[in-house]
């Protein structure tokens, strides 16, 4: 029994800063997850190639899939391309859940990942916009229970070296703040918090997958080899 | 394996206009449901003695437990009785869930019992508004899909004759009908929908109730005898 | 005595589905009526050329007049020449009405038709936002009364067979059904939402409008031979 | 052909300062026009006897007709008995449109007297909230063209003698400079703003006023005398 | 060079959790500080005198004046007798900026004396909503940094023994978290957050408070006697 | 002491009718004020030569540093150019404090260049949107106090002869209107009116600016040789 997650960054980084306790919480439950990264990182600090590395050793850490969109960092445009490729990472991992930035972000990378992805996941049930740290509005009423999982989401942060060396936006001493604060919010230890775009909630347990999943190619060369289905 | 789900409403009626598909899908997936009627609905069309034998036949009908605040219809203050009245339900109850009307409402009475529910369940992990055919905003993110009950709702309306007969409020024709606007905004065919005050998402499948639970005095007349648990 | 009304949307039925009661009302008011679609809606299900036909059934059907903005479907951009398409058609109609999508919408394309109106109907003084299947966001507070419409407004959608028959988020049951919601809430049997940009309400008879009107090129091969004024 | 009004304010003077140019628009359309004032204003400057002579005469020159609440300054709820209060006001005088405070206000009458209002209206079609000098929060959408009101408005309030003289919140430069303001807005020269509750938009000309209204008890001394109907 | 600053809070201990680093960042700068605490907090966990006795140990430890409100503890009401408990402080210590509770909590203590400031604040130039551990909605936009005065906060906080150890919403960690979130929001290192009622910038540096506010009762035998002015 | 304010605008007039009056204010108190003007309004009345006469009259009416941006009138992209030219501005200012357009416009420029100051001042702790004759929704809540420069604003609105004459949306009636309106609001006599996307309130006085900055390129030609620093 387990869901398809799928987790959407604009950069390397973006995703595990957003929701990385929630998706080794998904993990931990048996759900399979996925991390789409949008762009390369070309502009950030760090060379592209390092910025790649970083991102699939924190993947690894998070025991989750990840795939690339190849667009161009700082370039992102809600268009019908950029939609194109989300649809078709939602499309290949059959997703039950979607994770993304929220909307109102000073980083136009991410306002335009967040508009293309409710573009894309029109027909999804459960579509979240996670916070990051330069995520300007933000209300956020869902929340996921993280105690268990905040050392592991640091540790896969801690893999873009590049990152946490220099970008002021990328410090786990605001990390685990955030996390200790929106826990207080949600009446839990350490939380991460989401604003739903649209979350219809399965009272019952979560569905079994389709055994067609486990020869869908995005899955194939990925979890069977590493036992996970 | 069971939630211990809480629904408050200030008059009889209202739980099931508000959320009575979602309470029929918490049964049928196993959980214990617990309905507040805060007051007796002496103002509204209908006799008391009468609107409180359709509540309990509504009740029945859907298989949940019935309690009663015992306070005055149009008088309900957001004040420390009548949150002393939810408080009781909520700890009687130790309710994992816990639905209420929307703050914002046309009715005086539905304005103080979301406003009393707000402060009675501040160390609830999940708090949902439901929507009343007199609440004014309502912008719902999260939905429960009542496709499998939306019939057991509109029974349960039905057996509040008294009102279905006066009240220009209680229409089954809109009821089916907003069930359907919510479902296709759910990407369901029929919902319900809730504006969350807070709510932490279990990726664990439901908690196993305590076995204390059974020995509670709001269970034991009730469930035990029934066979619920 | 009449007004001039244009209603805006980005694809063939996009203005039926969110307004097209609505028109019908304000026809059978004597007003006059302009429909400008803004693309051919090259990428929906169906050829474009038969998109075309069912547009222009459906115009006949309200008794509108149809105008097309000849942009791409799916690549519609809230820029000037998107713009100028739009003042165009409010000047060819001296509009004292404008209609369009509303602004948070999951299609990129209504997105950029509702902005692109608001910069275009800058002058104007009655500019108000329809719901489309795919609007997100939406809390109205505006309605007209298609009580004595609905039936022409399915009518005129059922024109746009390719449409009805292939597309997900067209579906006469889910209009009718939003109709009596958003009925319910105005306090009438069947009604059309709206969210308004800007709304004089002109508290004297709708105006006569200019003889001149007759004249402009709009009108002239439209309704005159169709003895509308 | 004229519609029925009903304007409520918590105090003397707070309708005029509100909504008196959109009261004396309505007069000139042919409407019958019924003010309520919820208090007789103890607490303000100046004795009770005065203010309630200044409110009569600015009523008879905006030529509307004047109801009193008999409610207590600064200790109005918004309970049962004040809907009571209002719903009566409803009931005489048949009411198409309601105008009433916004609902955040600095003065807790006024927002007593909207959220009565609210609950006492719930079956109305028109509910207009007016802006007072004490509002906080405002985001009006609809407007009312007072550029040939604007002078009786003035004179109207000029007639609260003893508030112009001594309260900081009434200062006719302000209503003017106000009404400027939302006029540029609403693309008109001087306006009033509102912020609808809920507002059906009648396409057809206003109704008539059923022949029986000359003989309620409301209108029977007031308008007939002075040969309005 | 001074301001005079007032802050409100419901019980003891919630002006310290809301602003107690901004109260004594600014008896850093020079300004005088007038705490008011409206009830005695009779209903929370510990004895009413010893919790009036922590309230003056971490009025002391910041070095600002405490005024007591002597209303009773979830009994409070937005009404005449609050608003004029408020309004007292507000003329005595000629207020330059005022800080209260947000108005959504789940508190109702905390609505209560929101709600009631707003009203008594209504000719003041700045007034300020600080977030405490039950605030609901809370978007803030103005910060004061902290990070020289936390330490200060955590003393003052803990001067509230009987809260810290037995209320659940009173937590050091949580609050140095918070200071560490928002901190990151403001692009400093700790800081207080905050949502304007109104807050007029002050360009000029802090006005020269008048000599007679040193003869000002509230001021007398306090401040004179620590030398302050 | 004195701080750097860098004030942004889409075309010449913007700045001088969102913020003039502000700009005066910090100037009188001895800051150092930029204007950056976006485009060159190649598309408004007047030609591009004298446009840009009228803007450096202004500036040097107000004693402001002016730069340009040289981007095209009515096709500004929220994209990395634009938010480029932005960041450039901000680091040759060292600014302190930011002023630009509302987000929410009927003009495309106006929210581009907003969103692209959002990501080009993402660490800035000062960024103050104002309003526009186009601003749609705007709800202010931070003030500055213009009653002594208001006449300056006017006068240095008065230098863009070009856009006085000919845009509807260039109205000193209005401009003078609504300085009053919001002065109302701020509770003094004229005002200018500021939605804080983030304000860090400074307690302490304006600080020094560096010596260095009286070395930077942006200010030698300029503040140096007319004595400012």
């Amino acid at each position: 029994m387990m869901r398809s997650v799928l987790a959407i960054g604009a950069h390397p980084d973006d995703i595990e800063l957003g929701c990385g306790g929630t998706l080794a919480a998904h993990r931990a439950a048996g759900d399979a997850v996925t991390m789409l990264v949008v762009t390369g990182g070309q502009n950030g600090p760090g060379p592209v190639g390092e910025r790649r590395a970083e991102a699939e050793t924190a993947a690894r850490s998070l025991d989750c899939l990840l795939l690339w969109g190849r667009l161009q960092d700082c370039a992102v445009q809600a268009d019908a391309a950029t939609i194109a490729v989300i649809e078709d990472a939602i499309r290949q991992t059959e997703a039950d859940v979607v994770y993304v930035h929220a909307p109102d972000d000073s980083h136009q990378d991410h306002r335009a990942v967040a508009a293309a992805t409710v573009s894309a996941a029109r027909h999804n049930r459960r579509v979240l916009h996670y916070r990051s740290p330069s995520t300007t509005r933000f209300e956020p009423s869902v929340y996921v229970d993280i105690s268990a999982h905040l050392d592991r989401k640091l540790a896969a942060l801690a893999c873009h070296r590049s990152q946490v060396a220099s970008s002021a936006m990328v410090d786990p001493e605001v990390v685990a703040a955030s996390a200790r604060h929106f826990g207080a919010q949600a009446r839990v230890r350490f939380a991460e918090a989401f604003v739903p775009s649209r979350f219809v909630w399965d009272l019952s347990p979560p569905p079994q997958l389709p055994p067609a999943l486990a020869d869908m190619p995005v899955y194939q060369a990925a979890y069977r080899s590493r036992g996970v289905t």
